[in-house]
């Protein structure tokens, strides 16, 4: 097995995070999971890519959310139906290659994926969760082996301790592992994330593995990651493009005996999914700017979000923020395609803490706003009540083009 | 007046177009108008900025379309008010400032460049269309110095030849001045257009003006114009951005005192709206990629319409454009996002002639497809039903990038 460096320190926002040396746990900080990741040459680089993760017990509840893509992979079919009891004995997860659209032959794979890690576990096949990610088409005969292959070399490799392999193992374009853990009352939730590009609501390029041991029915499960993925990685808009393989899965153990206060448990899991929400966001394909778009004073929530999403979307801001140009006329024209109720000539635009336009018209001089750090705020005072949300994006840079144009060659 | 040098020659596909030298006339080319450009420094080039067409009649019908955006600009604004009634003088269009977001002293720059217009001409000012095309946010004392300047050194100009120089005077980013003249049995068509850029349905950044001096009916001519529009404009998504001073306008002078049969006169309009649409595509800020994306056997045309632009949307899949990469999945990544009656696994996606996907499975190799030419073809089989609908959009690349990265420095 390789085992590639420890990812880098958790970012300043997440300093409440536990970021431990020499490498952040993730799913298998709480107690009742084991992890592997290995590497069967899915990638041309020779890096890790597949990825299993183990619950132990006593419970094996699991949830999980998947993307609204009616165009879904072969593992997110399957997977659908894996979940629907609300219990799953363990996942497996591949990088280097999407296998959707390809055919009966790549759902065959993953229900060949599933049945090789039930033997090797001694459960049922239709207890093992499957994930993939990469090229869309790709699922040949040669993908299938190694899969398959991974698969076994991989839960020979098990260990309480490899969290960090199995996240290195579900990298793609992403620059650094992805792992976030935090300590409740007697209970613990630990994580990784991949994804870098085809980031959007509902949800993104992204596979989200969140492991729990605190004690959790399987409705419980549901209902805590439905909300805690809500009003983060649906927030969530990079490039506005749809992913076909988005799976986030919660995996609980209960091994830690204590069933949490809700309210804490349901807090604790929104700041995970927040947190990896927004290492996402700053390791995007290309990106130079990672920006929050404030949307305040809203009719309702949904309006806050169809407002934000509409400033994410367009590529005309989004390529201004790239040259450090606070262009409050595209955000105007933005949300004036939206059908949230508010008046455009009342709407107030901030950028980094300077208010360019006032009731519909320019306010502060556009040169007192620097845009040059990463961070970039928006904020987009609606005038229209009192909801709010955050949508976080990503700049369109000539890098963003590069990466994306020849990322099947 | 400084008058700049004739456009291009017709686009090939336009070949049965008046394309006559020195310059097409466009606007002018119709019995009963006249126009100008002129330049008074609204932009920094010293380039013709201030364009007015008037319609000498015997009729003064007018109807006209305008950007679905809900911020809409001053000039949009007023000439709603003044197209209520079917009938107008004349036009005023400036480039070099959208007059968008400048609040009340912005309207009463329009309000006093009808004024302006309409005292010279001897009409009403409510009979006087403004557009305006630029920055937004833009529109200070000295822009409306400059417009209503500019507004008398036209009229001063006025000329029934001098469709070319109005055609220059409302260019922004455009490379090439834009104008189409067809002729009917007894009528003509001409038309000017400008826009490279924000170009979406409903509209675009985009100021089009359509002269006739054919006979019609206020009614006949908005009927007429709609029609047009919707299958032409409205099927333009060149970077998904909507404007907020987009208006495309038709004035009816009858001087040829034909009545038109009504179905070669709307086909001769969709055809001068469809020439001049794809003019604008062929002159989008940076694109390296004309794409065509034809959608057929959809179960309605509305749906044909909403898989194109979700493919014409994808900045992933015109990313991999931009690279010569037939990415096909990421064309079904894109339309799995739709609403549309359609089985994501029964799909053709073809490239330039080559079926890459069929029925949701690879199908010839990637290798066969050449996307080097400029002009692209998609072709998506939804096998649902026998409608159909084209888009017309162009590929991500990192000249747009460049260019709307700086647009207002």
């Amino acid at each position: 097995m390789s085992v590639t460096p420890p990812p880098a320190p958790a970012a300043p926002d997440a300093a409440q995070l536990d970021a431990a040396q020499p490498a952040d746990q993730g799913v298998t900080a709480p107690a009742g999971f084991e992890a592997a990741g290995v590497a069967v040459g899915l990638k041309s680089t020779g890096k890790p890519d597949v990825a299993v993760v183990v619950n132990r017990g006593p419970l094996k509840v699991a949830a999980a959310v998947f993307t609204s893509n009616r165009a879904k992979a072969n593992p997110i079919l399957w997977s659908q139906q894996v979940i629907a009891d609300g219990v799953a004995e363990a996942i497996v997860l591949n990088s280097g290659g999407a296998n959707c659209f390809t055919g009966s032959f790549g759902f065959q794979t993953t229900h060949q994926t599933a049945e090789r890690a039930a033997e090797l576990l001694g459960v049922g096949p239709g207890d093992i969760l499957v994930c993939s990610t990469g090229l869309i088409g790709s699922g040949d005969e040669t993908f299938r082996a190694k899969v398959l292959d991974g698969t076994a070399q991989a839960i020979a490799a098990l260990s309480p301790d490899s969290g960090p392999d199995a996240a290195h193992a579900i990298m793609t374009t992403d620059t650094v592992a992805k792992t976030v853990t935090i300590h409740g009352d007697g209970w613990t939730i630990g994580a990784m994330a991949k994804g870098a590009g085809m980031l959007a609501p509902g949800l993104a390029t992204m596979l989200v593995v969140i492991t729990t041991d605190a004690v959790l029915t399987a409705a419980q499960a549901d209902a805590h990651l439905r909300a805690a993925t809500r009003v983060s990685f649906d927030r969530l808009d990079s490039d506005g493009c749809m992913s076909t393989n988005d799976q986030v899965t919660l995996l609980v153990s209960g091994a830690s005996g204590v069933t949490p206060d809700a309210a804490a448990f349901g807090a604790a899991l929104t700041e995970v999914c927040t947190a990896l929400a927004v290492k996402l966001q700053g390791d995007a394909e290309g990106a130079s700017h990672d920006i929050t778009i404030e949307v305040v004073n809203a009719a309702s929530e949904d309006d806050a979000v169809e407002v934000g999403r509409s400033v994410a979307r367009n590529n005309l801001f989004k390529a201004a923020i790239f040259g450090n140009d606070p262009n409050w006329g595209r955000v105007l024209a933005a949300i004036g395609t939206t059908h949230a109720a508010f008046d455009p000539y009342e709407v107030d635009v901030t950028f980094n803490g300077v208010r360019l336009c006032s009731a519909g018209a320019p306010d502060r001089p556009r040169e007192e706003v620097d845009l040059t750090p990463r961070a970039t705020s928006v904020v987009i005072d609606l005038k229209a009540g009192d909801a709010a949300a955050t949508i976080f994006t990503n700049d369109l840079t000539h890098d963003y083009v590069h990466e994306n144009s020849a990322y099947s060659s």
